[in-house]
């Protein structure tokens, strides 16, 4: 996991094999409704969890870790900004307008990525969840029907690797390490579990664009997500929580109490000074 | 100032022309005494700049703003940590050792680089003053006779410069932009000013370490550092503020209130766990 490389200037970066916002603009694409609304819950679950990532940044508990988390909730935002500029196009919107501008309830992310950082096992926790759901689902995204989002799933999708193995790298030293650790990485597993079936749950309009090929069913990626996560726990010597799933969907129905305290920090200061030049 | 291109991913990244862990390692080079005290005063100049500008991740007025800021702070934790594992060869020791097992009065960090971000506008203006200081800095450092810390200077001021390019940009669009936005820029200015002082002050080890050529004396990079501040505050129609500055210096004598604060959020968690497993 140690290697200076990775701390290569974070501000000068090579061009990568994806999309960039001029591509976005110059094909002309305009999403359709009903994909802005998906891009638009895609780009919330990205948005969220980097919120709770940006925490860490000087608060890890290695100055590598640092800039590993850093940089991750870095990716996470550039994967909403891609997304909320592509949903923008349906709606006349910018990527900022629907980051700083959208009330609470109109947010659709998934619970499981407001969910509290706690101590660092929580987060890793969090993190091997949601980088192996990212994993599964741009990899299928980038099969889309819609070029755009195609383009998006296959840029985002080298990221989320680095991610997933980022996660599994401290499961495996937080599984295998000491009691303590072991202990709170269990807890951290505990605690986010109930939260992971939402992912997978399959609303209309997930139906209705994977008819199309627009869009990835939810539920088609449970399957290989629960292997991927048993493979890494056993691996860590960890157990799959044995706790029932909250009963509730927050993408559509009540969002916890998290989620204002999450956008009041993210959108106070766009707010208080809206328009382009502060 | 806008490119989505600029957000390509932040964690596959390119090989830099510049130093790496290894490259410190298969040297072998050792920091003299000296050289180790000066590189820790420079790494704790990045590494509390780097804390205060983490905060910003998800708080920026923009999102493409969260992804800049957030990437500055991570170059800087950067700098922080080769200049902590260059000096920790001096006293065998890591750079997590000297990043979170010193106490506030082991710290050597200018006062300038501790200070609050207060608004965007106060949070500008410390990174105008800081990046042209950091440019001038590793411009020069990069002709020290110490070649890892010549070889450090030339990976840091590639980033620097970018960190520079977009200070400057920001204070021309604050500084030209809303009555309001030009008032805080201001404000920011002044609140910032009397600590510059502080950075080109030549401390005994300064003088001693530029005869060998090993560090560069600080007062050397004051003319240079004012010529660039001061174009870039008449481009942007502001001015030199006009305030005293500030008499004591605390990176040998009494240090402010914040320190505590700042390493009170870094250190905590790397000291409640002490060792490598979590």
């Amino acid at each position: 996991m140690s290697s200076f490389a990775s701390v290569d200037s974070a501000t000068r970066q090579t061009q990568g094999d994806g999309i960039t916002a001029e591509d976005i603009q110059a094909t002309g694409a305009v999403a359709t409704e009903d994909v802005a609304n998906y891009a638009l819950t895609l780009g919330d679950d990205a948005l969220m969890l980097a919120q709770r990532l940006g925490w860490w940044v000087s608060r890890a508990p290695e100055m590598e870790e640092d800039i590993a988390i850093g940089n991750i909730a870095l990716d996470l935002v550039g994967h909403a900004r891609f997304l909320y500029s592509y949903a923008g196009t349906a709606w006349n919107k910018t990527e900022d307008d629907l980051a700083y501008f959208r009330d609470e309830e109109e947010f659709r992310s998934a619970r499981l990525t407001e969910t509290e950082n706690g101590d660092f096992g929580q987060t890793i926790a969090r993190q091997l969840l949601m980088s192996h759901y990212f994993l599964g689902l741009y990899t299928a995204l980038q099969d889309s029907t819609d070029e755009t989002l195609a383009a998006i799933a296959a840029k985002a999708v080298k990221e989320v690797e680095y991610h997933a193995d980022h996660a599994n790298q401290w499961t495996l030293r937080l599984g295998l390490g000491t009691e303590e650790s072991h202990r709170r990485m269990t807890e951290g597993l505990y605690y986010m579990w109930p939260y992971v079936a939402e992912l997978f749950e399959d609303l209309p309009i997930h139906t209705k664009l994977a008819e199309t090929g627009e869009a990835v069913l939810p539920s088609s990626l449970r399957d290989e997500f629960d292997r991927n996560i048993a493979y890494v726990l056993e691996e860590a010597g960890l157990e799959i929580p044995q706790v029932p799933s909250a009963r509730s969907s927050q993408r559509t129905g009540k969002y916890n109490e998290y989620r204002g305290y999450i956008l009041a920090e993210m959108q106070s200061l766009a707010r208080r000074h809206p328009g382009a030049t502060w």
